[in-house]
């Protein structure tokens, strides 16, 4: 055997079945090692921010390692921004990038690049194979890698170490790690820190405390003590909808996240970061609560946050039979109809939700409604894009597709971002995922106009323009995605899109609707 | 005025006049500014791998500075593939990356990356600047760093050094740097070892020295001294055609290209690397020239090759007046017909080519045939994918096109790679560039087919032909095209080819004609 098959078998071993791809001239022998294990499930991105974006909506659902196939610096590059939105979103994943052969490096080939330093700002953990004989090792150290927060571990394969022949060996089941206990001396400061908060308190959750098990026992406690509980700006996954604790988001806009947390005193954070503004803006703070707030730190992310809130609600002395805050009132929205616009996206969307569903979220400024509103909608998991590197939605919808082949996903994409990662939909019609993707046609860089208004410019200029408006020629989402195998119609009117969202729902297989807004 | 202001000012003092861009938030001072110099002409890319390979095809066929506007981290990430390309290209680009305000920074936003770390392996020259007052320094510095090769400067721009003001001052009009001239004694070596060599000469040529006048020179003394003429595997642009010089394109396929260059005991690099494999294979050799033989400089990129091939020429005794090798014979080909195949369409392309066309070529596996024949086309520029990277060509016949209003840009392109960039087409459309795309469809990566052959694989599994293979489902390419705005056709015989070819050919704005072979 030789180091591509050592590779393959080490992750077969360890359960990972999957590894979205798409790999070139430096990776054959790994993908002849890949043909020989049939078992090991290849997935074709014809981009590689697909392959990122699509294992990070992987590893958000499975809460398992995604491994990704990517082909020298390059390759590696494409990935990148989805990378990063997968950093950020503190999941997973092994990137196995090939290379040259290592005595091929100092020739300078047109493929040469310095991969290291490409990888390095998108990785946690970053190691170059040094032969047939460190495959496995390096693999596993990977594997514990990816799995101890934060996770993104790359893993640089030369062709050399995938060519060269090493020895048959069985190879190991790795344990994996347990998350970290927090101690009770933080659990008591926290406690303290609330009871005697001279006004009001926070709560913001993330990572694991956005499931449905931590959000109850937050909620628990937030309704006994008047706490409020916030989501981190932008959320990995979390469990939401009726019958569930619904945290209010933490706004984008940087004046409306002011204000939301302008009175808080005390902010405890559950596997979340201090909440920042996005961008910087002049004369405006960076902080998003104010300078006198006290602000700690309950669980960091990797930490066991549901024990850290259970052991924060019994030091507080609230019951466990605390009744929960849930969101039970189902919208009493009345049937949009007419001209469509966003918010009539949202509440058909959050109406029609059926049971068990999975949301992506890459809208940007046009499913902000939405999230509002699925609180009451049927409970599902909600995904967003977590680092602000546009592309996420359509990758993220595909892989969340593959790991949950029972399950109907929802993206709720934007049209400018929807561009970066259009190939995403040959995938999902390659691998026939039950996958309805919803275009918010505006024809524009929504979000742009909004920041170009709050930098003072009331009056958009003809060069500006060009760069913030997508409408001439327009997109024909329709045209776009029949090019790439996935079925698609156009709605124009509240009836329309309800049509076809019903129609949606009724069959199985990657839909796309253009909704001209 | 601010920094973004003065960093215009700088740009258009220095005859620079076209921004290829894809702004965010943190830029949004830049694109107000830009908004107040309506003589500076944006052109918005839909993703950065347009932005980055359109300005490479603008910078070469301008021989100018390209500037591009990028985003943060992740948008310079997107751009970083045909950035390589453009390093490999060794043409002048500026590209201008916008960050956070510098005091943002520690607070890790969700879009902090290490720009510097990302910029590194594709840029020969980065630096951050410091301020508002820095703009115009750095600005000036990096337009010098970019056009004394190799040229790619990236600068990255804190959102307060745009937004911060500045004293107004009249830019500077800064002074081009001249090519570096040849030293007598390199040329009377390599005239000495040409006159001396026991066997056969080789020269190769790229960059400057791939134009028609060196060329010239360097066939002149080709034919007198009975040396072959070589061009690098991937040459940046050349001048081609009927009436011209045309070199031997080094192959790609290692096997033809170690064969070509077995009898060579001198190896004159003019503008060129020593010529290497493009990747490595188990027991075959990285370098293409045989371990004796003997290489030599004759000139570096950026030293003068037009003045160093002709003191070459004068020191071996060739006449001024020696008749050149000229590539003078029509292609007696007779018309093809019946089934599309790539050699059909080399056939055609090259017998329909109109005077001054700029041909990208991106076809990988597809359009061999294609050079060759284009030695006896009607003159023409040709420009390759030089780092390949995929994913070039529909942005380089946007740049090229932006570049050369008045000129007929062909992008001969391969399907696999297309998708990468497909984005680029929307700009052929909204900027109603005179570009004629023609999909080489054969739904699949076929380079890679040849190369598991190479690695010893016969039979492919259904792992690998899930990897290499693009036909379930097929690319849609007239849908795909339509839908970003372009007209497109599709082609399945000759005879349509032919027919589409003539329409395009009759026509002014944006075709693409799916070649189904």
């Amino acid at each position: 055997m030789n180091g591509a098959d050592s590779l393959c078998d080490t992750l077969l071993a360890n359960d990972i079945k999957v590894c979205f791809a798409n790999p070139g001239t430096s990776e054959m022998h790994f993908v002849a090692a890949l043909d020989r294990k049939p078992e090991l499930r290849c997935v074709l991105g014809l981009f590689e921010g697909v392959v990122t974006g699509a294992a990070d909506g992987y590893a958000r659902m499975t809460d398992r390692p995604a491994v990704t196939l990517l082909h020298t610096g390059p390759g590696l590059a494409n990935g990148l921004a989805n990378l990063h939105n997968a950093r950020r979103a503190r999941i997973p994943m092994i990137n196995i990038v090939g290379d040259h052969a290592s005595y091929h490096l100092p020739l300078d080939a047109p493929l040469t690049t310095d991969i290291e330093s490409l990888a390095a700002p998108m990785s946690n953990w970053v190691r170059r194979i040094a032969g047939p004989e460190d495959v496995v090792g390096s693999v596993e150290a990977a594997y514990r890698a990816s799995l101890s927060p934060p996770g993104i571990a790359t893993l640089i394969l030369p062709a050399n170490a995938a060519w060269g022949k090493v020895e048959s060996a069985p190879p190991n089941r790795l344990d994996l790690p347990a998350p970290s206990v927090v101690g009770m001396d933080v659990v008591r400061e926290v406690a303290e820190a609330v009871r005697n908060a001279p006004g009001r308190v926070g709560i913001v959750v993330s990572g694991a405390a956005a499931r449905a098990d931590c959000l109850a026992i937050a909620g628990q406690i937030a309704i006994a003590r008047d706490v409020r509980l916030f989501s981190e700006v932008l959320v990995t996954r979390m469990e939401r909808g009726i019958g569930r604790v619904a945290p209010t988001c933490i706004p984008y806009p940087i004046d409306a996240a002011l204000e939301l947390l302008d009175d808080i005193d005390v902010l405890v954070l559950v596997g979340a970061p201090e909440p920042v503004a996005f961008f910087a803006y002049p004369g405006k703070p960076g902080r998003l609560v104010r300078d006198d707030c006290n602000v700690l730190v309950l669980a960091k992310h990797g930490d066991d946050s549901h024990g850290a809130l259970e052991a924060l609600r019994d030091e507080l002395g609230v019951r466990r039979s605390q009744p929960l805050p849930r969101a039970t009132a189902p919208s009493d929205e009345p049937t949009p109809n007419g001209r469509l616009t966003d918010d009539a996206i949202a509440v058909m969307m959050a109406h029609k939700l059926p049971e068990n569903a999975i949301v992506c979220e890459e809208a940007i400024t046009s499913a902000r409604r939405f999230f509002a509103l699925s609180a009451f909608a049927a409970p599902h998991d909600f995904l967003m894009t977590t680092g602000g590197a546009i592309g996420a939605g359509i990758p993220l919808a595909t892989g969340a597709a593959i790991a949950c082949p029972d399950r109907k996903v929802f993206n709720l994409q934007a049209d400018g971002s929807a561009m970066y990662t259009v190939q995403g939909l040959w995938t999902q019609a390659r691998e026939n995922l039950d996958v309805v993707t919803v275009i918010f046609s505006n024809r524009s860089y929504a979000v742009l106009h909004a920041e170009m208004r709050n930098v003072g410019v009331e009056v958009i200029g003809e060069n500006a323009r060009r760069m913030l408006d997508l409408d001439h020629p327009p997109l024909d989402w329709v045209s776009m995605a029949q090019g790439l195998g996935v079925e698609a119609a156009r709605a124009q009117s509240c009836e329309e899109f309800a049509d076809l969202l019903d129609s949606a729902l009724a069959r199985r297989g990657p839909f796309l609707i253009e909704a001209v807004i």
